[in-house]
C-alpha cells in the first residue's frame, strides 16, 4: 500500500487535555459541594454539555458556559456570585494552560514528517487550538492544520483530498475511537487508535479490532514503525 | 488585470450580525438598569470584551462569557442568578437566530460564482459560522470556506494561495475596513468596502480612499459590475 499523508488528532493524542478538563471538574465539584454530591454534579454537567453541544460545539468556552448553567440549575438559581466568578476563572485558566507534548510525540512526528505530509485534524475552539499548537512547538512539522466542528466521514474525505492524495493513501491516528478511528475507516483511510488514560464520556466507543485497516498502539512513538511495516 | 478569486466576509456583509449583537446589548442594559446607566454598562462591557479577546477570540460564546463577567463586576459580585440565566439565554438565542441574506446578496453571489471562485473568509465561532452559512442558503455558491481566528495580511496570502491563484488576482469584499480591506490590500489583493450601517467599535478604521486597488460600494449588488469594469 502507498501512504502519503498522516492525519493526527491533537488533544490527548499530542498533548494532555482531558486531564485538564478533569482538574476543572474537581474544582467545579468543590465549589458546589454544599449543593450536591460529586455523582449528581457530574451527571448534571454531562447532561448540560450534551444538550448544548449542538449550539456551542466543542471547546473550553462552551464548557465554561455549561458549567455556569449547571451551577444555576443545581442551586435553584441561588448560586453565589463567587461561584460564577470562580467558574469564569477556571475557564480562563484552561485557555492559558501550558502545553507540553506527550512523551515520544516530538520524535515520532519528526520521523513521520520526513516521509509523509502531516495534517493536524482537531475539534475545539479555533483560537485555543491554534494557541496550543503554537505553544507545543510542533507547528512546523505540519503541512496543514484543520480545525473542524465535527469529525465524520465527510470531514476525513475532504481533508485528505485537500491536503493529500485522498483517504485511501492516508492514516489517521488519535485517542478517540468515535472521532478519529471509525469515521476515518469509513472514509477509506487507515486508522490507528492510541488510547489516552481517560476518555471523555461523549467520545467512548468500541474499537473495530477486526477491521483490516485498523491498528492499536500504546504510544504515538510506535506509529512510524506501524506505517513502515505496511507501506510499500 | 486578471481576477480569478473573490473573497467575501460573512457577518454584516452577507447577513445581519451587529444588529443582533446590538439587540443583545439592549437586553443586557435592561437587565442591569438598577446597577448602572447605559453608557457605563456599554463601556465596561467593551473593556471586558477587549481584555478577553486574546483568550476567547471572536464570536458569540466569548461575548456571552464577557457579559456574565461584566455583570458580576458591575454588581460587586451581587448579580442575581436570574441575570446570569438571562445572559445565558440571550447567548443561546443569538446562536439560534435565523439568518437571512442582505438585499441583493443572493443575486450578486450567483453572478460572481459564474466567473470567479468564491471564498468565504470569516472570524467567529466555528460551528456558529457554519450554521449561519448553511441557514443562509448561500453555501453552494462558495468553492471554499475559511473560518479564521484573525484576519491579517498572512491570512489573506495563505487563503488566496490555497484557494485561488494568489492575492494579486483576488478581490476581497467586506464591511470592515480594519479586517477586510487593509490587510487584503497589504497582501496585494484588491479590496472593496461595503459598509454596514453600524460597526463594532473594535473594527473601526479609516478607509484607504486613495489606494489604487480600493473600492467603496454601498451594496454588494454593485460588486459584479465593479470587478467587470476592472477585469480584462
Amino acid at each position: 500500500m502507498t501512504i502519503t499523508t498522516v492525519g493526527l488528532d491533537a488533544d490527548d493524542t499530542l498533548w494532555h487535555n482531558e486531564t485538564i478538563f478533569r482538574l476543572t471538574h474537581d474544582r467545579f465539584v468543590d465549589l458546589l459541594a454544599d449543593h450536591a454530591d460529586r455523582a449528581a454534579l457530574e451527571s448534571r454537567l454531562a447532561e448540560t454539555e450534551a444538550r448544548n453541544l449542538r449550539l456551542y460545539g466543542y471547546g473550553v468556552k462552551g464548557f465554561t458556559l455549561s458549567m455556569i448553567e449547571t451551577a444555576m440549575d443545581l442551586t435553584g438559581g441561588e448560586a453565589p456570585a463567587a461561584v460564577v466568578r470562580e467558574i469564569l476563572a477556571a475557564g480562563r485558566d484552561m485557555l492559558g494552560h501550558p502545553v507540553e507534548p506527550l512523551p515520544g510525540v516530538d520524535a515520532a512526528l519528526a520521523a513521520l514528517s520526513e516521509r509523509y505530509r502531516l495534517v493536524l485534524i482537531t475539534k475545539g475552539d479555533l483560537l485555543d487550538q491554534e494557541r496550543k499548537l503554537a505553544a507545543s512547538g510542533l507547528g512546523d512539522l505540519f503541512a496543514a492544520v484543520e480545525i473542524v466542528s465535527e469529525k465524520d466521514r465527510r470531514t476525513y474525505e475532504r481533508v485528505f483530498a485537500r491536503h493529500g492524495t485522498g483517504a485511501a493513501e492516508a492514516v489517521m491516528a488519535g485517542n478517540s475511537v468515535r472521532s478519529d478511528v471509525l469515521p476515518a475507516l469509513d472514509a477509506g483511510a487507515f486508522a490507528v487508535h492510541v488510547p489516552y488514560h481517560i476518555t471523555w464520556a461523549h467520545e467512548v466507543a468500541e474499537a473495530p479490532v477486526e477491521h483490516p485497516r485498523f491498528g492499536l498502539l500504546d504510544s504515538l512513538a510506535a506509529l512510524p514503525g506501524w506505517i513502515a511495516a505496511r507501506a510499500t
